[in-house]
């Protein structure tokens, strides 16, 4: 199958970090979120991620950037991807730090080209769609763009952050891409309610296209520390003196999120677009999403009982597990670790898993 | 330490029957409540009525009832206990054949003597007053009434039968002792909280002293034929043709409770006694009993982290369990299974073992 001329030179990042605290204890520091197989269907989701977005691109245009911690795991987990495409931070400096590694990277290696960055462990059931909105946001981003995707909300999630919808771009090939006007937090059940109600808002699924030049230049623009180091550091990257440079360079990042660094205040000034789709999205980041996803409220091969528990996900295998009067419940028993809680203290996880003994983290 | 007069041809009968399916997991067909440690003190609840035992009495003095299954178990568990004292049931027969059984079996080796039936799986925190209490009922006893003993209720419990107390006994030596009116079976909450109002209601242990003659003879009064084969398998017992009498007549004995059987119909006739007494007792018949007797909500060697989750319970052994906003949950984690429900349900646990394959009962 050849590649769509619009994909010509574009070039997929994923940014696998990110331990999924509020999956534990199915996810760990040491076995987090993207290597597990949270969709029940034998890959980890990470695997799912790369298999993907191999259709946009070539196993050599994708790049993978992860923590020291895991580098062994993503190597193992992507048999595909080329040694050089594999960078890995000595610390986790949050997302804007990630991708722009990889833009600035990129942009030394092959000049200006397309960027896209997608979540290591996020679920996509219609991977056509995913494939159309990608070569839609392309065209989009080659106009001078952060183009990102805005899901259909089909209910008032407040476990998401939204996007507000502006006005069309009028793309002739691609006429549904609109101007984003707005990032939002997640919201109360009250203003979820609200935006879904307006027709406005879609969910964002933190995927972002752009050319590295205009991801490069914002940076510059807007955080030009933060830029210049990134843009030191990936000079020297693929020469003698790369640990010297991280080493001196790297810890004193600034730590920000690509959404606070570039995405709100770009969309503040009309240069973010947004590209609806409907993906079959989901961000599994908490245990309502997960019941959500998988299928009989089950993930492994535990024999399961319930009586008078509705709704009850249980995440165990090689026993029998029954829940009894507990509606909503979420069981999740590991080897060294059982969480008992119910979908609606999924946001709470976190909480627990900072009481814990850093060991069972 | 002397055994005061009133004890001196006191036996004590202990029936080690009954699975405890409503605490389940813990509890197995094959692991029977009566040999598990759900005190927590590091002995099984056997041991622990066995110990409780021998003072009144001495080792010699005292028989077990118990299943083929579990004949090995027991005698592991008590080594003090003689060979000839262990009476092995071929089947299950409900308690009046196995407290009659025993009674059949004494009256035939030592003639008429005073017998105390006590169950293998209760707990008891104040071991002294229940010596009190059965050398009162001794007393009583010997005057010629089934005598039980009647626990200060100290809250409208719903899972345990009560016994109303009648006129009193008038006996010089213990003048607490009272005729039992009625025995009830367990009530609903606004009937228990009647029971409680009025005074006159004591939870029923089921506990049962009387003499070997008595017994016997107010069961061939009021159940012929029980009776009859109970004294023929008790006059082959010690014989050649034990085998032969038992597998011929033990099969076709009626099933029915002490309580239906005797002390029922023998309460309305004025021949119960009760003898108050306030025994720290508890049948820890279902979790919401175990959770109340066991220290800190908790059963084994697990780490266990509470969050939003008051009243929570726990048996776990090796591991981490965590239970986040499930007021009055009860968590029972065992190798091959595990139970999640609240003290609420703990009634319905047994429609669950229900479900189970027979190798998990």
């Amino acid at each position: 199958m050849g590649v769509p001329e619009e994909l010509g030179d574009f070039f997929a990042v994923v940014p696998a970090g990110g331990a999924g605290t509020r999956l534990w204890p199915l996810s760990r520091q040491g076995r987090p979120k993207f290597l597990l197989d949270l969709a029940g269907e034998g890959s980890s989701l990470l695997a799912m991620t790369w298999q993907r977005l191999v259709p946009l691109t070539s196993p050599e245009r994708i790049t993978v950037v992860t923590g020291q911690a895991h580098a062994e795991a993503v190597r193992a987990e992507l048999p595909q991807l080329q040694a050089a495409n594999l960078l890995v931070e000595p610390t986790p400096r949050d997302s804007m730090a990630a991708i722009g590694l990889a833009a600035a990277v990129l942009h030394e290696r092959h000049g200006n080209v397309l960027l896209g960055s997608f979540a290591a462990d996020h679920l996509i059931r219609r991977p056509n769609a995913f494939h159309t909105a990608i070569r839609h946001a392309c065209l989009a981003a080659r106009q001078g763009y952060l183009v990102t995707i805005g899901i259909e909300a089909h209910r008032p999630a407040t476990g998401f952050g939204y996007i507000r919808t502006g006005a069309p771009l009028q793309l002739a090939q691609a006429p549904q891409v609109h101007l984003a006007s707005e990032f939002t937090e997640k919201p109360d059940a009250e203003t979820a309610a609200a935006y879904l109600a307006s027709g406005q808002y879609r969910w964002n699924a933190g995927m972002f296209v752009a050319t590295t030049k205009f991801l490069l230049d914002r940076l510059a623009e807007l955080l030009p520390a933060l830029h210049d180091g990134l843009r030191d550091i990936a000079r020297a990257w693929d020469g003698a003196h790369r640990n010297a440079v991280v080493e001196r360079v790297w810890p004193g990042l600034q730590r920000i999120a690509i959404d606070h660094a570039l995405a709100e205040p770009l969309a503040a000034r009309g240069q973010v677009a947004v590209v609806p789709a409907d993906l079959g999205w989901d961000d599994i980041g908490d245990f309502t999403s997960l019941s959500r996803v998988v299928p009989g409220g089950q993930l492994g091969a535990a024999a399961v009982i319930r009586a008078e528990s509705p709704d009850a996900f249980v995440a165990a295998e090689d026993r029998l597990v029954a829940v009894l009067g507990v509606p909503g419940a979420v069981i999740v028993d590991t080897p060294d670790a059982l969480l008992v809680t119910t979908t609606h203290h999924a946001q709470d996880v976190k909480d627990v898993v900072a009481q814990l003994p850093s060991e069972l983290r």
